[in-house]
């Protein structure tokens, strides 16, 4: 066994000879971003070997720098260790990022409330048990359910539970001198405790993403959040993209289980941190909402995803589920408490869409909207309460900064929202810190103002420095370099970053913002094929998703990532899918407009259209 | 194939011509006594052939008188089957070992299919289904659920099932390329299966006693009974009883694991020994019916029996369950199968007797029956099916040989019949060989012998041989031994024993049994004074248990154990438990009947009863 050592962190973990980095990192539960899912492709995973030295693959001779490799950097993916080493990880490849995506939209359960009145279908009752004599030789289970029965609840005839419940009570009712609190769930009960905890009753929801896992936990008597924490989806170490770790699942057997125990993970990390912050007893969170893409929920729930992946595209199930915490094994909740797994629309909609038409009231709108969820896939919806379409794109992860030389996602460091006149460049920075990189927002803000002053031209290309108009400001022509492969613009000097090295956006980030820009637009242009109506017959534009929700509106409408329309007619929606949970858990006749939803909504298999390619091909264009 | 059909049983079986009718019997699950071996020397296994010829082989000629042969009587060892054939096993030969307790009703299948209808609840459909493409995306559940839908399958409606079969289905349909047959419980899909497998689906039925477990395979497309095994409860090495087994439950918190590991142990032995016998694949059982007593029930099921033990005695419920095989830990068959579980009456009146009075049908019988399960304890039933009441005794094991001096179960070399007469003493020994102690039978017999021999008197006591009736045998006389503690009578000399060791019953032994009878018969007393009527108002006297089915009727009246009741009244029903569990498996109907016969029958608390101790003294007597 070897020690390895992690920087800045400090933290230790021994390992045998010859584990890489990466699994290493894995094993201490840091994770970093490894886009192509660590098969030294991309060659993102850099990390700083400072004690110990460790052999230079080939691989990284080629993705490294000479001087880089000099320094020590190393790919965390292909280096193996073989003796004590101390590593520095570098904070811009780091997926500790923290931002809570609490929903934009206000009055929600004032809503729900006047429009399903707040429905949980769970009702505590306390119950103060005669206690069993010769007398009155009633068993355990019918004291309780006559009890129930003399207090008129509705819904019990036919009162069921599970053995585990049965197991619990006889000691559970006597250690409780026959005062207990039974938890009823429809016509079952799903827990008993003792006393009186009629005051505590919470559900948590989840919206399961690709790449960020979010948890929002709520009080089921009030329906009012809580507490909600966003994590990073630590399956990312098996690639960015759905794609990936289905191949991974794929791989061994054994894998769909390592997936789906990382997933159960993070919801355990998110579970604790919310009811640590919330003060909430974690035995008291008798109900679970869950919405996630497609691929997500197969992997949550060990469904094998095998199919989802190649044409034709076939999930497993789309439908609803109604489980209980033991069907996911590892799950720290009561193992009777009950889950709802929200539907799914096809293999590349999932039910975080589902849960956003619902959040968004979609389903109720006379008027034609368009939702873009905007995360590692673009999944589009396009409709109104009258009939709706959707289909998915494959954006790509260039707008959550993978395959762009300086991209990050938007974490601490990252700039965030770029301005360039003929004055000056400004720019801001998550959590103000020394700049790390560009993250999604940021790029779309400086392709639009590098467009806006004729940098960019309409086909993408970065003009060479003598072509700019020559009314440009000097400090911003010298910004271009002209290179044989392509120019670049220097956005930020080295001297006023973490790193020292210089931020540029480069002739090849733009082709891979063109690209996913691109799929997004023909995306929606085929959906308006669809519904038969142009661009100005949307009423309005509702962005949602991790990147959809920072973007600035002008700059999107700049680089056409979206139609053209009036910016009051563009709205940022939040984490819609996490709201939309959260609904189904507080209201559950929203259920049943789920269902509605996943059924009736029209999915637009975009691969099978002839017509793709060629919107795609004209989507690619800039209009200056 | 051949077809060979048992009597009194009715059994049948499907053999290949050339078999033996030893071996039809031991395929079919009946043990007789073959003290050869099969060998063709002792001339023990005397059977008669009703219907169909046999030849006679020489070894008959020589070891059968010319009369038998005549009458049709042919050694089951040595006589091979070229076509259907009629054979009654006379009792006397039917080995008392393995006793396997099927059941002497007659016609049940057909009473079930005249009275329910067999209804199973379960369907086995063959699905060919669309493969998917572009134009056909739906998912694999969806797909299935279509093809049943067009098939009009009814109650598929709101159809369901659970995450094992979703995490089977992707493979298992692809592999089987999408030809599969689907399993429908109710409304849900219990199980996938590759091809066509619609001929196949079975059940399987046990009744868990706390001395023997028996499990009988029925198929569920015709209702026949395939086969039945019936092994002794292991638990049996923490305790005869189940006051022990509690005990031991209640010692430490593993405990009650360890006696469920041990039931499921046995249950998976039952089953597999079952499939081979009837040569039915295990994952093709798809429903499981449990009746057992209230004690063995929560042991299975791993549900804490400590109150049932200590008065008030609670169990902790009553009702039936529905579950599946995963509830079970341990359980060898398909995790999604269905168990019913029968619902029990009171801490000792438990489904074992619910399932009886199904099977005898005392909750359709307009006249007044008495239905005793002597086992390990004494459940009593008196009523017909305007209303019933029930009791328990504590009969103790002194039937089962516990706590006689020469006691033993009615296992290979227990002496099970007894007839004492001036001329000579003759025995019964099971499996004839060498004299090991005697069982409950046996016993009743020896002691209603020596009351009519005037041996025993009416307090119970053994006389001395000076007290004797002058006129009886000196043989017989000189068996009996003064001894100061109390008298003692031999029966068996120690050269004819096993050890050596002569059998003897005592004082002490005739005062056990007194116990025990005067238990159950003050049971009797009791109830006839709830229904508020006289012994000879009972029409039928109904014997069921490992005990009462090998019980002398006359015995039994002799020594007091039933009232006195013209023989034609008095009725071994065999195991009527397990049989009314297999009813439930074929007719899922008479699960409200059973739930009805639990509900409405009136449990009498004996512990509670002030006359009950009254009764208990005055039954001690013997009425010589």
């Amino acid at each position: 066994m070897i020690k390895i050592t992690f920087l800045p962190d400090k933290k230790n973990i021994k390992v045998n000879k010859g584990t890489t980095i990466l699994e290493a990192l894995e094993k201490v539960g840091m994770n970093i971003n490894t886009p192509c899912g660590g098969k030294g492709i991309c060659g993102k995973c850099k990390v700083l070997v400072k004690e110990g030295i460790a052999a230079v693959a080939p691989t990284e001779e080629e993705l490294l720098l000479e001087e880089e490799i000099k320094k020590g950097f190393r790919l965390a993916c292909q280096t193996k260790l073989f003796k004590d080493t101390v590593i520095e990880i570098p904070s811009e490849i780091r997926l500790d990022f923290k931002r809570v995506f609490s929903s934009n939209l206000k009055g929600d359960i004032d809503r729900i409330k006047n429009n399903f009145s707040l429905g949980t279908n769970l009702k505590k009752v306390f119950l103060d048990l005669k206690k069993p004599s010769l007398d009155d030789q009633r068993s355990d289970w019918e004291r309780i359910k006559d009890e129930l029965s003399s207090k008129k609840i509705e819904n019990i005839s036919n009162l069921k539970t599970s053995l585990e419940i049965l197991k619990k009570i006889p000691v559970l009712i006597r250690e409780a001198n026959f005062k207990i609190t039974v938890i009823l769930y429809n016509n079952e009960i799903i827990n008993v405790e003792k006393g009186d905890t009629t005051k505590s009753s919470y559900g948590i929801a989840f919206d399961v993403g690709t790449t960020t896992v979010a948890g929002y936990l709520v009080d089921l008597n009030s329906g009012e959040e809580l507490s909600a924490v966003a994590k990073a989806n630590p399956q990312i170490i098996y690639g960015d993209d759905v794609i990936s770790r289905i191949g991974f699942a794929q791989k061994q057997k054994e894998n769909l289980e390592i997936l789906q125990r990382k997933i159960v993970n993070i919801l355990n990390e998110i579970i604790k941190e919310n009811t640590q912050k919330a003060g909430v007893d974690t035995n008291n969170i008798h109900k679970i909402s869950i919405a996630g893409n497609t691929c997500m929920h197969h992997l949550l729930l060990g469904l094998n995803p095998s199919n989802i992946a190649p044409s034709p595209y076939i999930p497993v199930i789309k439908e609803s589920l109604s489980l209980k915490v033991k069907d996911i094994p590892g799950l720290s909740l009561s193992p009777t408490a009950h889950i709802y797994i929200l539907p799914n629309i096809s293999a590349f909609v999932g039910a975080d869409i589902v849960a956003g038409i619902l959040a968004i009231c979609m389903w109720e709108n006379e008027k034609i909207s368009l939702f873009i969820d905007l995360g590692t896939n673009g999944e589009i919806v396009l409709g109104s309460k009258r009939k709706m379409w959707t289909c998915s794109t494959a954006a790509g992860p260039a707008f959550e900064g993978a395959r762009i030389s300086s991209g990050m996602r938007a974490a601490e460091g990252a700039i965030d929202k770029v301005k360039i006149d003929n004055e000056s460049i400004t720019y801001r920075v998550i959590k103000d810190s020394k700049v790390r990189g560009i993250c999604g927002s940021g790029l779309i803000d400086l392709i639009a103002e590098l467009i806006k002053l004729g940098l960019i031209d309409k086909s993408g290309k970065l003009i060479g420095r003598e072509e700019c108009d020559p009314k440009l400001n000097k400090e911003i022509r010298k910004r271009i370099i002209n290179e044989q492969k392509g120019n670049k613009f220097l956005l930020v000097k080295g001297k006023e970053t973490e790193n020292g090295k210089s931020i540029y956006i480069t002739q090849r980030d733009i082709r891979e913002v063109q690209l996913a820009k691109a799929a997004i637009f023909a995306g929606i242009k085929i959906l308006l094929k669809e519904v038969n109506i142009l661009p100005k017959n949307i009423q309005k534009i509702l962005l949602a998703g991790a990147f959809g929700n920072f973007i600035d509106k002008k700059s999107a409408i700049r680089i056409g990532l979206i139609p053209y329309l009036p910016l009051e007619k563009i709205e940022s929606v939040g984490n819609a899918a996490g709201r939309g949970a959260e609904i189904t858990l507080l209201s559950e006749k929203t259920r049943e407009i789920c269902k509605k939803i996943s059924k009736d909504i029209k999915y637009i298999e975009l691969s099978s259209r002839a017509d793709f390619q060629e919107e795609f091909v004209e989507a690619m264009f800039f209009k200056s």
